[in-house]
């Protein structure tokens, strides 16, 4: 007989814990030990007050392993029948080029890269994101674009939103909306457009009297039931009238369709989905807004800019940067802080490698196969809704139920309209696809002739007034690169440029730069997850439906919420969301005049937006010195505004990273007051597992899925923010009008266009929570908050800890003091941002929500290898302030610059390139110098600017 | 009506041409321009031989398209039964860690690098397989390893023959092999022994009576029925006697076993496979060989060591690299030319990753659960074989054929012996296989416990004196590694050292590093694929077996022969299988004294190996000035030789890159003197859709698929050699004794472990073939022929071209003399290639297959765009050997010499890390300066030194 490990002890169910959680025990006991402790619990007990701590379990689980966790998603994904879905309304099935699929969307080293706003070490996806631009402006016939937003709904809503705002006419409240743009577009209009008191008439225009002034109207070009239009004349009038014009592009059409710039539109919007990005049950997709450049600096959200760096060569960035980092809090019309940066770059590389005759040439083929399929309906006797259409035909028929089972029957969805029935053409379907819709069409019986044989007598469906004329990806970048080959060495020649979490730890406060484990990764490129669409049957969607249970009940238990809602996209979305169902919530008590929204001064720029967006009054509070909620300032303004006191949003634990003691106060006040109390969750990462915002007072809360639940960064998104409510406000999470499954049928509009937002990536979620396990989530916060002190640890001899709690701990981040180096040494935030930039590191957030600091997290996935090589770096920069602040002040150093023959620094060249010993071993070389913001900002040009330019 | 192009046109069916190959149309244009074609249909008729030149087509299809292919694959694929196996043999299922799965299996970078030949560019992959290489030493108890071999049978063939080469008694030719090991092994060994006029006795070794003296004994340990014994008196006895021990060990096992170095083996091998590396019907995996010190010079395969660089700093190449470049042609042992360096790195990540107590608690979960099962079995009635096992338990039954019944009805795959059932466990099972087990050896009724209950009473099965003592991996690599993250920057830090595909042209003569396509590769991680064990029951296997059948006979038509074997996995397999299929041709026909083989002497230095191999005598016959065959010379010998004469090896187009135009007669004269031709197929790239081999003269050939079909080389294997013959040798196209289906029953004897070899890589080719299609496929061909000449006709001007056509055309690849660069400036090739990297290019061949002198092949999948840099780069290289030869002897330049604060050489910084001005874009820093070779030869380290060595 033996006593050997039992089976259970040498279980794999636990292994993915260490493998998520940088430090090995050993390590950990030795950082805590350097922090004064014997175990974590102890720890812990002094960074989480009392009152919210709490040692439950939350029931998610034991655990399960990586191999178990694939086979258990495969099992459920399996449940999705995933057939050729022809329903349209934007959203189309996609060939992704497997080098693209290869390269960027199951590459580490571009999806775990963070937004580029240290544009040193991030010209690789600047670049690839100024050729989304590029491809959007060219293809759009407009000016200028933005580098992605989150879906069509949101673009067409910030579209409004903005022409509002730059119109000239803006006490004009209403705007019109032609009847045939997508359902799901009008939706998220008409959510948005209430609570800023903005009346939107659904009209076609051209029929429009103008009796009531309007300061914009909206197009979908082609419709969403496919007509092509001319807009001109309509566009002229309404220009006459004073009203921009905004056009919903589909952008594979603008290849083929004269575009609207053309036409005379001021702003277009749209979705690059078809682009070679998956539809994933709705998304995450690359949304855009294009517009005229005298609009530019009203522009929504991000926009990449062409500049110099110090030595006069062309580098990119962010341009107009701060419009995002700083919102104007209670003057915002927008809340976007994000993009679909992953998606953008898949969409641009698509371009790239398609080239505009590539792109043309599938246009036409998917027009092709439209006019074969609309010839032969003609042949059925039926009758087109249009004699002009690019892919998508409707016919009027009062067979609707009959050929919606003939056609599920054959695996193919078609769009089911109140009278007639239509598809939608995509690039994967061929003569099968078209031979099968005819035999449908014909009630299930063989049509009597082949779609082949239809080619000969085909109409013409876009007229010749509307036909493109103008060139477009003209530039060499989309005119290169079309072999395998060739595109395969441009991705990687752009992502060598970039600082990615393979690379080195990134330790963004608040942005939490967690692993994004492969295993989590993988499935998304599963057709079962992949190729669904969002207005899918539900019946065929009964995999995602289980999964989103499931994670939603997760999220529930996690944190202590009564009820979840994933549409979110984003969490800036989240926040947006979360005061609808607040406002859904007094009014459905007949209490809308409660529309006061408490902010401390401290919040994310994001807070005050969101809150005007939803109809709110920001009042701003004030904070105290040590960056916590000034309470009695706070019960003063809550008392004041007690009878219209609608809500308070409070980030916890607070953007300075400290877990205020006084929170739940704080929630009873508020509550006294007849509010609600929203909570910011970015840094819910602190909480999982040790506290419950739920149980401890907040009615509300967003979650970030990636920081928190590890859905990667992209690079700049995408991002995901559901929403978390308490009981009575459950019954006012955001709905959706096409899906009734989404959402309770008494909640709030849908703020998404896909009823999930972006479904594809909720299994990363669900995968590292699964595999984590109770036991492991609980070990990542602990875990991030022990790496967290532990950096706070070895700095402070270096740089002053700008906030700690009452026990001189922080929570998971950390807040490091650079002003008095200012003062003495004439130093700041960018000067040892750059200079670790030499070290191979990303800067910490820089001046952020402190200005003059710098805020660490270093996260859980972190090693202690890698922390001590980090503090090794900040503080042998510390020292290097003394000995020879040049070398901050003239980082990063590039390998050119480094290089010329004359050399007249007061260091030498090895120091400023191995300031440290390990770096030798996997140097990393900015390619740019220092980046000048102003004079980008001064001279904007936002696309691929000529080959000669560079220099 | 409209005249658009049709949907026939518009297709995307033939759009995987354009992406494969480099060049576009345009581009292609303006070189044959430069070449002074019109048409490339001109050009071809001048570099290819009227006498063998062809327009037919091969009828393999017109094309298909990336996404119609993996749908299509997916389809076939999805015939296979994915079962748990339970087969072992020493293949068995494992878990491949995700993050290795998608960092290195499919990844580019690593699998589209070349063999580290230039030790400069693949410091990564070289750190790689150096870890490899301590594993094993480690695992083992051995002093040193190879850096892998094909698979076990042939890692056991090796280690006889080399055994026999180091054996002070060379005169004695019989040795002893157990019983109980592997079957397949033993074929393999068989094969191998009869053609070398070894005598193979099968006999417990502890019953030999030693009354014919033997110069080896080899053991399985654990037996393959999974018995372990105590070896050690009898390997006292063995050595008294004067004979070497070779054990063949199960890897995972050595973590609980006393391992054969500690009980006096001399020589150990065995197959990594279980460490990550996907099962894939029989491989690619990464075979081992070890032995002592003393043997190191007769390692046969890869070997990588530690030496130092101009500079003194620790740099890795290849050991002992002239063995494997110039094989000892006719006195050679082994051809062994190749690696399995991929898979060998994925099993040292899956080592680097888990650590000593990672592997050890997954060897002591698979060895507890074997005791739950063997305790199981005894108390349901059984008798085990042995009591001492490890993961693999046999018991004697009649009932064999009613339990392989049961166990496939509950999707299980046992062991089935002649007298007996077994079954060995795996990383991938759990207690519901367990209970499975129980219930199906107990005839499909419930066994009335459960496994669990069981674990209570376990009898100990692993005898204390066999228990391991002795600590392994201990060297910080496998002990820093363990958390994803930490093991995701591991990988890239390496990748990051290398130049790949993904980087620049790898422009190897006779190496052809064309595109590995993402759309090719993508299904190897397929389930389907991967999960397949190589002696699954047929039934399961219809999904291989189909796509076999339709490779193979894709295979015929491109070379058109008669029929073609997919057995062999590398070219040099493909050489030893083609020859012993001509000698079972010859026994056939009562001429076993046909045994000599004529080989020109500028012939790979594998085909005299092989020749010898096979029970060969080779001949050399000479080469003209130009580097062709000498005809009459030829002649002379075959006539000389004609009552005797087996074959002709010739490599056509010849190694010298050009089309002989004697090709046609050399053949007859052979078929004259009744020999068969073998032809080398290493440039078959250069035929494929112009010629076709097995109509023009050759009776066999081998075909790479690693280099003309697409699967990627992988840092240095695995490579497929498969080989097609004239219908006269079809039947003796190898078999395998296990699986009927892999060959004719008359066939020669199995030369690899695995039915079809390197199984899962097959898809690669196929997909390649398939999509490309005829037109595609020819396109290829012609298009590497007008690459290479547009290269030669750059260069020429600058460096002579060695060997040209009669036409002054080159084929695929050209030689560019260096030898007068020698004389007028002492500059050599090494120069050369090394000052390549400085522009970031991968040298070409250097010295092969003419000493002083470079082989270039650009392949068809190089834009002209690369070319034109790569001229370029070449050009400017001259220039600088007149104005600064310096710079090419110092080259490469890293970038810490570069910054030396000292700088004393006659040119710039600048000039020497910048010398193109394309070069910023994408600058390769190479990380070690010129790595001394004789350094490394005489001192030599093959595992991992301490940390403090490394400076």
């Amino acid at each position: 007989m033996e006593t050997n490990p039992t089976l259970t002890q040498l279980s794999s169910q636990n292994d993915f814990q260490r493998r998520h959680v940088g430090p090995s025990e050993t390590d950990k006991q030795a950082m805590l030990k350097e922090l004064g402790f014997l175990h974590t619990d102890e720890m812990m007990s002094k960074v989480v007050p009392k009152t919210i701590f709490t040692k439950d379990k939350m029931d998610i689980g034991d655990g399960i392993s990586e191999y178990e966790i694939l086979a258990q998603l495969k099992e459920t994904m399996s449940q999705n029948k995933v057939f050729q879905t022809l329903i349209g309304m934007g959203f189309h099935d996609t060939v992704t080029p497997s080098v693209i699929l290869r390269n960027v969307f199951e590459n580490p080293v571009w999806y775990t890269a963070y937004t580029p706003y240290q544009p040193e070490i991030a010209q690789g996806r600047l670049q690839s994101l100024l050729n989304f631009q590029t491809m959007i402006s060219d293809l759009t016939g407009m000016e200028i674009s933005n580098a992605s937003l989150l879906d069509e709904g949101t673009a067409a809503a910030e579209a409004i939103t903005m022409a509002h705002a730059v119109s000239k006419k803006q006490d004009i409240n209403a705007f019109v909306v032609h009847p045939d743009v997508h359902p799901h577009v009008i939706e998220v209009l008409r959510t948005r457009a209430e609570p800023l008191g903005l009346e939107m008439i659904i009209q076609d225009p051209t029929q429009y009297d103008f009796k009531k002034e309007i300061f914009a109207a909206l197009f979908q070009y082609p419709t969403s039931s496919g007509t092509i239009e001319d807009y001109r004349l309509i566009t002229q009038k309404l220009h006459d009238h004073g009203a921009l014009v905004v056009a919903s592009v589909d952008l594979l059409a603008m290849t083929l369709l004269t575009p609207p710039g053309e036409w005379g539109a001021d702003i277009v919007v749209g979705n690059s989905q078809r682009f070679g990005v998956p539809l994933g049950f709705g998304g995450p997709h690359a949304a855009f807004l294009a517009t005229k450049d005298v609009y530019k600096r009203s522009l929504p959200g991000r926009l990449v800019g062409v500049s110099v760096d110090v030595h006069g060569n062309q580098a990119l960035r962010l341009a107009l940067q701060t419009r995002e980092q700083h919102i104007r809090r209670d003057k915002a019309t927008s809340n976007i802080c994000t993009a679909q940066a992953l998606l953008a770059n898949m969409a641009a590389m698509y371009a790239v490698y398609h080239g505009p005759q590539g792109l043309e040439k599938i246009a036409k083929r998917i027009h092709r196969m439209t006019q074969i399929v609309a010839t032969g309906l003609m042949k059925l006797g039926f009758k087109l809704e249009s004699k002009n259409y690019f892919d998508t035909v409707k016919v009027k028929t009062s067979d609707i139920l009959a050929l919606k089972t003939i056609a599920e029957k054959n695996e193919i969805n078609l769009r089911i309209y109140d009278d007639g029935v239509g598809f939608s053409l995509n690039e994967t379907n061929n003569l099968q696809t078209l031979d099968l819709l005819l035999m449908i069409f014909n009630k299930g019986q063989a049509a009597g002739f082949k779609a082949a044989d239809l080619e000969e007598n085909l109409l013409v469906a876009i007229p010749a007034a509307l036909a493109r004329k103008s060139k477009y990806l003209t530039h060499p970048v989309f005119n290169s690169h079309h072999s395998e080959t060739e595109l395969m060495r441009y991705i990687h020649s752009l992502q060598n440029k970039d600082i990615t979490l393979t690379h080195s730890m990134i330790p963004l406060g608040s942005c939490t730069m967690k692993l994004n484990a492969a295993t989590e990764l993988i499935p998304v490129s599963w057709p079962e997850i992949n190729k669904m669409h969002p207005f899918a049957p539900s019946e065929q969607t009964k995999g995602y439906l289980t999964l989103i249970k499931d994670l939603e009940a997760k999220l529930c238990a996690i944190t202590g919420f009564a009820a979840v809602s994933l549409q979110p996209n984003s969490g800036a979305q989240g926040e947006y969301a979360g005061l609808l169902a607040i406002r859904e919530f007094f009014k459905a008590k007949n209490q809308l005049h409660r529309n006061i929204c408490l902010i401390p001064s401290s919040a994310h720029g994001t807070n005050p937006a969101s809150a005007v967006m939803a109809g709110f009054k920001v009042v701003v509070t004030a904070t105290d010195e040590n960056g916590n909620v000034d309470v009695a300032d706070l019960t003063a303004k809550a008392e004041l505004h007690k009878d219209n006191l609608a809500a308070l949003m409070v980030t916890y634990p607070s953007t300075h990273g400290v877990f205020e003691e006084t929170i739940t106060d704080i929630c009873e006040t508020i509550h006294k007051f007849g509010g609600q109390v929203y909570m910011d969750g970015a840094n819910l990462n602190a909480l999982v597992g040790v506290a419950r915002p739920g149980k401890f007072g907040p009615d509300v809360s967003h979650m970030n899925l990636h920081k928190t639940f590890s859905i990667p960064h992209g690079g700049g998104g995408p991002g995901v923010g559901p929403i978390g409510v308490g009981a009575h406000l459950a019954p006012y999470l955001p709905k959706h009008s096409l899906v009734k499954e989404a959402g309770p049928a008494t909640g709030c509009n849908s703020t998404t266009s896909a009823p999930w937002g972006s479904a594809s990536i909720l299994p990363i979620s669900w995968s590292y929570i699964t595999m984590m396990g109770d036991v492991g989530l609980r070990d990542s916060t602990v875990t991030s908050i022990l790496n967290a002190n532990y950096i706070a640890k070895k700095l402070a001899p270096h740089y002053p800890i700008v906030y700690k709690g009452k026990e001189g701990l922080v929570a998971h981040e950390c807040i490091i003091d650079i002003r008095p180096l200012k003062k003495s040494h004439n130093i700041d935030v960018v000067d040892i941002a750059k200079r670790l930039m030499d070290f191979g590191f990303h800067a910490p957030t820089m001046s952020w929500p402190v200005a003059g600091t710098l805020m660490i997290e270093p996260t859980e996935s972190e090693s202690k290898a890698e922390l001590d090589r980090f503090c090794e770096a900040m503080i042998e920069i510390r020292k290097e302030a003394d000995s020879c602040p040049d070398l901050l002040r003239n980082a990063p150093h590039t390998a050119e610059i480094l290089l010329a023959t004359e050399w007249t620094k007061p260091y030498t060249r090895e120091k400023a390139a191995y300031p440290a010993k390990w770096i030798k071993a996997n140097k990393y070389w900015p390619p740019v110098g220092r980046v000048d913001n102003a004079y980008g900002d001064k001279n904007i040009v936002c696309s691929c600017p000529p080959l000669e330019d560079y220099k």
